[in-house]
């Protein structure tokens, strides 16, 4: 039987507010490439850049009744993402839900299905990431889980992760390698504001990286001419 | 043969003025969920917010020349609605085009393929929501049918239905509906204006649609943890 | 093996800044409608228009060591282009290499794979046109080929050949064509500066391009309803 | 709210039967080149040729429940045709549905959604044209209506209409042009039996169908190299 | 850093040679219609029907270095398990791999990547479910982790998990499920064969189910004609 | 304007009729990974193998005149190779066109695009890969160029190349390289066997490879279990 679960254990705060200034490719190279949602996930206007917990929730095809369910469960700072049990693209989302999500402090919704009103939506600043804009409505009869463990856009996610999502994708932190994904991801930013001033000024990639000497040796051959 | 009908039936134009400021979204509820063209029609530049009465026209794979035909039949208010007898993506429409409607006073162009010249279609703000953006040409060799009863990424499309367009995509009313439709999509924003105040103000909508009996019934369990 | 070609015969740059104010869907027809690669390939931001020659390079699917390679062989007034030996939507390229580009004075990229940091792209104002916006890294293990001929999106692209993209796609222009093609596509446009004209003025397609009586020899036959 | 419709007009079964013989290509050919349905809907095993009158069944996403009213209303000689309200690919039919329309005389299913247990349909020799096969269940929930007019995979659908399936896909006969269809498709066999002894005696489709005079005037220029 | 797990707590064998006979879309209702993976995934030959314990295996993209790892971890009964780590369509996989897993008692092979030498693969009788036939080569250059928990075709699988796939797509079973699933897929099959009987005799889902009342409730509207 | 070209050299016989025994897989090895076309192209029935000499077809959206003239050009142990040179799945092949082809000893059909009568192409074992399956008929009104050397599934094709397709699917061979391609791949056949017979005796890709030191060096770490 489904259920709702109410006590999840979220990710600290203060560091999910470090993690917004981050961006999504710096954050998932940091830990290593793993945790990026489907780039089918688009957010529906740019640019925007969020981080928080994640509040997660299932929902039937064509059915978004466990998405009222899950926003009662939200708190200042989550992200609510939501992915239904078998492919949909159906508009699950709209204004009303969104003016409810952001009464409650709630700092957007990933959703691997549809979502309308996205006119309202850029003007109320509430940012989705969605698999499509869809107008056409669902239903409420069909019961399913929240904050539980799901798999979203091929990523498992358990309750209280870390959502981190901008202009390139989504992408989640476990909650216990928040800390450390957040040093290297620090140490990542300095390294390539250093690595861009040397590329402002000319350097070349094969220099900063001394690739030249490996190219060789895999047997990269320059010629003058193609033949 | 391949007919172009000159007189059809269309739906009033102050109807037609009133459904520009409702939205898809509350439209296609309004009238029990049918008639959402399929979202793969998007908008070429957001936002963007028009209703206008359908002039109907097939046009073969590659092949534009039946718009032509089209366009002397298109009176002011109209929205151009295209569908290619089998699928194609080529860029059936371009500014010139665009102009030609705009100067009679046509809406926009609603079409299941591509369409070019999307930057100049932007300044001009003449609205398009097409299957794809595509420079390649398309050549007039092959007739096919205007303004009869067609269907167009997924839906039944009658000369002179109304056809409401926003960033959500297309919806239509049946013209012998529309009046019925109007009233039903203003008592529906006035309700969710109704609804929107006390989402703003925190209640849920589990509260506000008096849901929680509902899923108590069907059988949703609480716990305090997932295990 | 793999081979880096350094010296490549390109199309002179005074042409190519001709060229930039022109637009694909102008050079597409001028040209014969050959040479448009496929519409899959959308730019990252809009309004975009450049025109440049090209740079071809090939890389391993989730490996873009080659494009370091590459980056060396721009010049001033070049566009990279970037194709997978296999069908991959990684993020090949980030604002690092972006800023290595622009410092090289190379006015875009045309890529059919994924790019990120596509908000700090868009703020330098880098032109990027790509199969798709992803996040995901890649590897540097695989060498390929760089400034020879490739095939991108559907299109065989020599280096030097010019590459127009905007925002209806990208489309390329052999280099020994490329004068022709200029004149006449500076044709074509004073031609349909002509056609505008009597477009705004209310004059119609059918009339314009004379097609009344070819409709009918087609057959096409003009009714007052549809039956 | 949603109607199933008890008494339809259903093409003659003797024309059905007939029909069965000449396949989809022919058909779709011979009425104009109308009325087929997306090449998307593929038969679950090959090969297959049915032809049989049309009940027609919208299901929601995800809810197979109307598919058991639909059942009720079919009569030996019909071809079962169900489409979703929005995209769905779950599998909404499998053997047991498919034991009680065989019981029925049904023909066979065409459904622009999943079905499953395709071992056991192939076994039982109950053909199905599906737009998936996919295992995910359905629900039993939400009406919707049974023998109305339809929209399925792109083409408009009335119950009791003619549908002719093959290895080729599905394509639909109005009712009111059965006759007439048989007869032309009847013509283009007999006309197609001469041509393919003439091209299986080695002539040439330029010559069968003397092509020749077009080809030149219309500047189909013969060279002995490309260049 | 990369790890390869050697021992994995598996399903017990007696179990899966069990669910062998039952089928992908029993056991995934018998389960309550969770991990089903997604169904883009296709045997590369029908009939077929198999089931084992999962080894599971990660793979950068072009790069099938890891399967040779993940090769010496099977045992007699396994199937093996492979994802990418971004979305690939190479073939990673073809007769010689198959020859050395079946030498091992491996029972098939389920991948969300390409895979070819399927004519081989099918005269072997060595049953794949894959995304896509495609025979571009990969490399082998990059670590990646065998028999961790991974997500493939939108399914979480921890290594040992009983996988089911037959010619409906493929299902995971949980090891600590498996005893109970298989309890409930036996009287869900016996269920079936009695209502199989009922349907063969006639009778209609809507009394098998005792559906009439509840249509009724809801609102279904029987009439004789549409309009 | 558009050509058609009646001389080109052919890569010879003798050498097709060798590659027909080796098979995609091992020829796209051989000649270093290049030259695949798209796997969206596949057999329309299995198994199947056949190599011959491309004689290069244009086709415009919708319409096959061109494969007319391709026809007359075409030879003994020819393969037709047909592009739209935009986007079409329309079905532009069936029975009768394949009669005419067989009639010339035409080895078989590669197009990026649809084809029809496949019922009647398997019976006449009449080798086709094609992007889809479609009824929907073409017309006769534009012309394109035969025989020009063209981009096809993204590889550019010369006429008289040598095109050997299988069960998984269909690759080029430069006629200049035919030849040398040929000896790698039987050298890589007769690799194949020797390791083969390794594996079928239960030895490991890890040793018959000489892998361990590698995956060592690069930092695979073995444990026994995930954590």
């Amino acid at each position: 039987m489904p259920i709702a679960v109410r006590k999840i254990d979220r990710t600290q705060q203060p560091l999910a507010a470090e993690f917004a200034e981050l961006g999504v490719a710096t954050v998932h190279e940091a830990q290593g490439r793993k945790g990026l949602l489907d780039h089918c996930l688009r957010p529906i206007y740019r640019p925007v850049s969020v981080a928080g917990t994640a509040v997660t929730c299932e929902v039937a095809p064509g059915d978004n009744w466990m998405i009222h369910v899950a926003v009662e469960l939200c708190e200042e700072g989550d992200v609510l993402v939501v992915t239904p049990t078998s492919n949909c693209q159906d508009g699950y989302f709209g204004d009303l839900l969104a003016t409810s999500l952001q009464a409650r402090g709630v700092k957007g919704l990933v959703i691997n299905a549809g979502v309308r009103d996205i006119a309202t939506l850029t003007e109320m600043q509430f940012p989705v990431w969605s698999a499509a804009v869809c107008a056409q409505g669902t239903v409420k009869e069909t019961l399913a889980n929240v904050n539980t463990t799901i798999v979203c856009a091929g990523q498992r996610i358990t309750p209280g992760d870390l959502v981190v999502a901008d202009d390139d994708g989504v992408v989640i932190v476990r909650k216990d390698e928040a800390s450390t994904v957040l040093e290297k991801a620090k140490q990542r930013v300095a390294n390539e504001e250093e690595k861009r001033a040397r590329f402002e000024s000319g350097e070349l990639g094969l220099d900063v990286y001394d690739m030249r000497d490996r190219l060789a040796a895999k047997g990269l051959r320059y010629v003058d001419t193609e033949d």
